[in-house]
């Protein structure tokens, strides 16, 4: 390109990128290294704990490229043989409970008692506000520099569906890489937890002690799902208030029926930022696991969880399909339409759609 | 048919039903009926309040009958109009909670107060035990005596899709037959709750007082459904403890975030047998109702259930179509046990699948 007069008069013109990185040539250059992965050789690296080729594998999971969805299901059923050996712990709680000071603190805690540590995030909002958790590394500064930890960000543009499922594949290559520890965060908005929950051992609620107006962030449901929730900050002139939280929370705890596990949910209070109560979970942690393990409830619910995605899957995709139908798009909201106003039964209405859809399937 | 040989001795030969009531025969009397019932005459009589027509309804809704089918949507679809003009209330609680002996209490006090209640019942359980609720109607001799009451169990051989479905429908023949307060009582295993729940406008929740223990019994996630819990058998030397039990609910029930009616669940004393308390419950009712009428939470909530059941009927039936595809139920079983044995991801299992169903259905 020829540069313009120089005249501070002169508007620039738009800087137009070099040809080489116009888009059709970034899709040549990805399909390039899609056919190259060799994906025999990606498993041999991951089982040897080689955290580029993890990484790797991760982004073919999350690929929408149907060649590496191709790769990446070679590998994670490669690498399944391998994986399994893990405690799995989902974390949740509101914006501000300090969830990354606490995994932080938690990973690198877990790192000098010898395990390595792999973080995982479900964050569906991510696609929106692009990446609200561990899309800013930087919030676990150090754990991100500790060799035995691995943290991998959501990633983003990609529904909850998507995101849950990358993440549950995610967990049996971190597995097949070595990683003792998974754990997963997630962010108050209720179907992630369901999802968070359906995929870890052990799902711990992280509160914060208040007057009570706290509660009103968590959506309904979170706290039954809970087998520990830990009171944060619990430290100065919060421990007192923390202190009360702690009775309340066991109270109320106690109304549950019991877990098929038989485990009865603790409440334990830490100080992240302190470094302080970060044993005592671990130490809850480890009484769930060898509980668990000991009644069969451990493997049970993993088998459980398995059943569950793979049904799931198929549910979801059952519903892709019919939903996007392009007939039934435009009879859909009619329906609906009529449905208010009272001129046909939602079963009526389910019936006539369902009959447009296989009639038009049978041509 | 020729009598035996009278002797003692002699055994009777069994009894052989006459041929007229052969299962052939019925089903044709059936199909005869079925050809015979006019719809238009069915909705003016169910409009005019014909008790006799409206049962007649409510067995085409639960027959699995094309015919009839086809005929009930007809009447339902007329009757829609003329519906939703009701107080639509869930009850639910273990068995020895006192449902019946509430339900018969709060009817009887109903009609005192110039209501017409009808009762429906979402039991899927009554297809084993045979009707465990509401199946014996002796269990409320006075109810089912008052003529401004409507008492029907729930049809057995059902699933629970099946039987949510049916209730579902059944409410608006009942509202078209101008009931003006329908109770809708369910048994505590969870989903049935859940359906029931996605039905009425009000859901209580009926306990008995006790060292704690009895909350064993309740299904997760049902305490948080309640907007009222009626403590029962509050009467004579367990009032002291019901009122403890009182305060315990309480407490719990403020730990749960504000649902989106804005409605604080209350919790109520009461004894159904000495017909105690009962004029408080409808109080919370009527107060709820304005409440929410206010607010517009209670047409939000009545809108969003017809949504809800339209979308379920619809994946309902696609599951339905999908696991009942025989090449499908032959793979699947397959498929879990790979799961099971860590040979096959959950997430390729359920591609797999899913291309053979696809392809199946494009012959």
């Amino acid at each position: 390109m020829k540069p313009n007069k120089k005249s501070a008069l002169e508007e620039k013109k738009p800087l137009v990128s070099p040809e080489t990185t116009s888009s059709a040539a970034i899709q040549k250059i990805k399909e390039k290294r899609a056919k190259k992965t060799n994906p025999e050789h990606l498993v041999r690296q991951i089982l040897a704990g080689n955290i580029t080729a993890l990484s790797q594998a991760i982004t073919l999971v999350e690929s929408k490229n149907n060649l590496h969805l191709k790769t990446a299901n070679h590998i994670i059923n490669n690498c399944l043989p391998h994986s399994g050996n893990s405690i799995r712990i989902g974390i949740t709680g509101v914006p501000g409970v300090g969830k990354s000071t606490f995994i932080e603190a938690l990973g690198n805690y877990l790192t000098t008692k010898n395990h390595r540590v792999a973080v995982l995030a479900v964050d569906p909002s991510s696609s929106i506000t692009k990446g609200s958790i561990l899309g800013d590394k930087t919030r676990m500064e150090d754990l991100v520099k500790n060799e035995n930890a691995f943290i991998r960000p959501s990633a983003s543009g990609d529904s909850l569906g998507g995101v849950a499922q990358h993440t549950r594949e995610s967990i049996v290559l971190c597995e097949a890489a070595g990683y003792d520890v998974i754990i997963v965060e997630t962010v108050g908005v209720g179907q992630s937890e369901t999802a968070v929950h359906s995929m870890v051992d052990f799902f711990l609620l992280l509160k914060l002690a208040g007057a009570g107006d706290e509660l009103q962030g968590i959506k309904r449901g979170i706290m039954e799902m809970a087998d520990t929730i830990a009171i944060n900050k619990a430290d100065g002139d919060n421990l007192k208030a923390a202190k009360l939280a702690k009775v309340e929370f066991n109270r109320a705890l106690h109304l549950y029926p019991l877990k098929v596990s038989r485990w009865q949910p603790k409440v334990v209070l830490c100080s992240a930022l302190k470094n302080e109560g970060i044993s005592d979970i671990w130490n809850v942690v480890k009484l769930y696991i060898s509980q668990t393990k000991e009644n069969n409830s451990f493997s049970d619910k993993r088998k459980e969880q398995n059943t569950y995605w793979f049904l799931q899957t198929i549910n979801d995709a059952l519903k892709q399909e019919f939903y996007s139908n392009s007939n039934i798009e435009i009879e859909l909201q009619k329906r609906i339409l009529q449905i208010e106003n009272s001129k046909i039964s939602p079963f009526t209405a389910a019936r006539d759609l369902l009959q447009l859809y296989y009639s038009s399937k049978e041509i």
